[in-house]
C-alpha cells in the first residue's frame, strides 16, 4: 500500500533507550509520571531556545508577546513570563489565566472582536492595555472608564489594506469582522485622546502561519508604513506599535521553516531607519504559535490494531477531542498528515503503512491516513508533533465524553 | 450586497410578542431565566414531539435509541428515558453521563472503535452491552469478564460491505476503523458464544445525516439482508439488530425534510416479512441528530455592529466555541449558513444584508455570511437553530476562554 507523508518532526526530539525523549524522559516515563495518555507534553528547553533564536535574530527593541490564545496552560505561562515582554489576551478568561499565573496586567493588551461590557470593565479596571475593534468599542470604553474612574489604556486595532500573503488565516486586506478600517483610524484616535484615554499606538495583525520570510518582510514594512501615516494623520509620535506575527511553523510534508534571519535582518534595516512618528515608539511582535507550536507533543496510546479490508488501523485513545487541526477539521480544506510517530520505537525503522485514528465514533477521527511506521501495538505510544499551540484548547474536549487530555511542562 | 440564502428554520419557533418564543417563554425571558448570552435552549415539547411522529410512523416492534452523544446534557437525558427504548454510548464517560441521568445500564449499548481496558471493565460490570468492534477486543472483553466474574453481554458491530448513499458521513463500504468486517463476523460470534459471552446481536451502522428516503430504506434492506445472512452463517437466531440510524435533518438552503412515512412504509412491509433467524430478534433503530437536532437553538447577543469597507458585521458573544459546525468548521468542505435569526425581531421583515460572526479572534468563526435579516443592534438576539446535536459538546469550548455557553431544557 502505497504510504502518504507525513509532515517534518521538528528539532530537538530524540530517541533514548528506543524512545522518544523529551525534557530528560522517555514517552514512557512521562506518561507515567503525568498518570495516563492521552498527554500533551511541552518542552521548556525548546520554548526558551525558540525565544533565545528570536531575541539573537530579531532588533534589541522589537519586543516579543506572547499570544495566550495558542497554549494558555498555567505552567506554560509562568515559564513564559521572565522570558517574554507582553502578553495578549483575547477574553476576560485569558485575563484571569495570565493573571492566575502572576502576570503583571501591565504587561497585557486586550485584542479580540466582541469584547462584553463586563470583559471591558474588568480590563480597564486592571490596567490591561485594549485594542480598541470599532468606534462603539471605543466609546463603551470611554463610558466605562468614566464610570469606574479609571483612565482606560486604549491601543486601536487597524484592518490594513493589505496582507501577509500566503498566510494560513488572513487577517487584513478587505472587508473584516477585526479592527477598524485604516482610513477611520485617525478620527477614532483623536476622539479617544480627547477623550482622556491614555493612548496606546496601533496594532497592526495582517495574517498568521506564513513560512515565506519575503511575505513577512513585506508585510511588516507595510505595517511600518501604515503606522507612520496613521501616526502623522492623528498628530502624535506613537507611543506603541504591534506589528502583528505570522511567524509560521512547519507542519506538513513539503513545509520548510521560516528564514528567521532573513526577517531578523530586514527589520535591522527597518528599525535602524524607522520615520520620526515611531521613534520613540514600544515596538512589538506578537507570536503564539511560533513561541510553543513546535513545543509540545501530544501522546497516545495503542488500543486497538485491527485489519479492515486489507487496510491496517492503529486505534488509539487519542483523537481529534484533543487534536482537531491534526484530523484536518479546523481551517484546513484538504487533509494532510501531521509529524507523527510511534514514541514508544522513535528509532526503529519503518515497516508498514497504517492509518493511525482516535477512539471517537466518527470517520472525522484521524490522526494519519497511510503513515509509513515501525510496527506498533496494542500499549505502544503514538506521538503527534506539533501539538504546543491550538491543541488542548482548541478541541471539542467534551465530545464523547472521553474528557480532556493531560498536560505536562518538562 | 446580495444575500447568500441561509437554512430552513424548523418547524415549532414561532414569535410572540416580536420575538422567538420556545416552551412558553420568549428568547428574552430565556435568556434571563438562564443567566446570560450565549445559551443552548432545547424543547421538551418538540422532541417529544419528535419522538410521536417516529412511533407514528414505524412499526410498533421497531424500538428507538438514543445516541446520547448528540447531546448529553443531563435534563435532556432525563427527559428521553421515558421516550426512548435504549441509550447508546460511546465511552465510560458516556455511561457516567447515563448513570447519572438514572439510565438503567441494562438499556444501554456501548459502540467505540477504541475502547480502553478501564471502560471494557466499568461497561461489563454495569451490564452494558458492547457493541464489540475487533477480534482483539472481543478477546479483552472476555477475559474482563473472567476476571470480574461477570457474563459480558456482547454484540458485533458489523462493517458492512455497502454504504447509506449521500450520507453526511459513510460508516460503511470498504476499509473503516469502525466494526468487523461482515465476513469476519461469523467466526467472531461464534468465539464469543463459545467462551460464554452473553450473545446480543449485531449493531450495523451505515452512515449519517441522510435526508433521502429511498437511501436509508435501500440501506435498511440491505442491513436486514445482511442480518439474515450473518445469523445463518453464525447458526443461531439473532436476539437483536441495532439498525443503526442515519436519519437526517435539515440545515442548509434547499435540504428537504426526510420522508419518515415512505421509510416507516417500507419498514412495515420488511417487519412483515423477516427471514426466520430474525423473526424473534429484538429491532431497533439508534437516532441522535433526528431526536434532539432541530429541538435545540442557540442564543447569542450582539456586542457589537460595525462597518468594513461598506459590509455590515454583527459581532456576538457567540462562536465557534459552541457552535463550530455552524461555523463550517466540523466535516464540511464548503461552509454553508445554518438556519439563522434575530430572535429578539423574530416577526420583523428582513431589510439589510449582514454577516453574523463570533467573538474569537479568527477569521473562521462565522454564524452566518451575508444573511438577509432585520436590522438588529448592540443587545439584540440572535438565533442560530438546529443547535440541538453536536453543538455544545462538539465545539472547543476553552478556545480563547470565553468558557462554555449556558444549556436549559424547557
Amino acid at each position: 500500500m502505497k504510504a502518504k507523508p507525513v509532515g517534518p518532526i521538528p528539532e530537538g526530539f530524540k530517541a533514548q533507550g528506543g524512545e522518544l525523549f523529551v525534557g530528560g524522559q522517555t514517552a514512557s516515563d512521562l506518561v507515567a509520571s503525568a498518570g495516563s495518555t492521552p498527554l500533551f507534553v511541552y518542552s521548556r528547553e525548546l520554548i526558551s531556545a525558540r525565544v533565545r533564536k528570536l531575541r539573537d535574530a530579531l532588533p534589541a527593541r522589537i519586543g516579543i508577546n506572547y499570544a495566550i490564545k495558542a497554549n494558555p496552560f498555567e505552567p506554560v505561562l509562568k515559564h513564559m513570563a521572565p522570558l517574554v515582554d507582553g502578553f495578549d489576551i483575547a477574553s476576560s478568561g485569558e485575563l484571569q489565566l495570565a493573571q492566575n499565573a502572576g502576570v503583571d496586567p501591565a504587561r497585557i493588551s486586550f485584542a479580540g472582536p466582541g469584547k462584553r461590557g463586563e470583559e471591558l470593565e474588568a480590563a480597564i479596571s486592571a490596567g490591561v492595555t485594549l485594542n480598541c475593534e470599532s468606534s462603539g468599542e471605543g466609546e463603551r470604553a470611554i463610558a466605562i472608564g468614566q464610570r469606574l474612574g479609571v483612565c482606560p489604556r486604549i491601543a486601536i486595532r487597524v484592518n490594513p489594506d493589505f496582507e501577509l500573503k500566503g498566510s494560513g488565516m488572513k487577517m487584513g486586506g478587505g472587508a473584516k469582522p477585526f479592527g477598524v478600517d485604516a482610513e477611520k483610524v485617525p478620527d477614532l484616535a483623536k476622539y479617544l485622546i480627547n477623550e482622556g484615554a491614555e493612548w496606546r499606538g496601533l496594532h497592526i495583525f495582517t495574517g498568521s502561519q506564513a513560512l515565506n520570510a519575503d511575505a513577512i518582510i513585506e508585510a511588516q514594512s507595510n505595517v511600518l508604513k501604515l503606522a507612520d501615516e496613521l501616526a502623522r494623520l492623528i498628530g502624535e509620535p506613537l507611543p506603541k506599535l504591534n506589528m502583528g506575527g505570522g511567524f509560521g511553523i512547519p507542519y506538513f510534508p513539503g513545509d520548510e521553516p521560516l528564514e528567521l534571519d532573513a526577517v531578523g535582518c530586514a527589520l535591522h534595516a527597518n528599525v535602524a531607519d524607522l520615520p520620526e512618528s515611531l521613534q520613540d515608539a514600544e515596538l512589538c511582535l506578537e507570536l503564539g504559535r511560533y513561541l510553543i507550536g513546535e513545543a509540545g507533543v501530544y501522546l497516545c496510546r495503542v488500543v486497538d490494531r485491527k485489519d479492515s479490508h486489507g487496510v491496517t488501523y492503529l486505534v488509539t485513545d487519542g483523537g481529534l477531542h484533543h487534536q482537531l487541526a491534526a484530523s484536518g477539521n479546523f481551517g484546513t480544506v484538504v487533509r494532510r498528515n501531521y509529524p507523527v510517530a510511534i514514541a514508544s520505537r522513535f528509532d526503529a525503522e519503518p515497516s508498514e503503512v497504517v492509518n493511525v485514528v482516535g477512539c471517537l465514533c466518527t470517520p472525522l477521527d484521524r490522526l494519519a491516513d497511510l503513515a509509513h511506521l515501525p510496527r506498533a501495538e496494542v500499549g505502544d505510544l503514538v506521538a503527534v508533533f506539533c501539538a504546543g499551540a491550538y491543541g488542548a484548547t482548541a478541541s471539542p474536549s467534551a465530545f464523547l465524553g472521553h474528557g480532556s487530555a493531560r498536560e505536562i511542562l518538562v
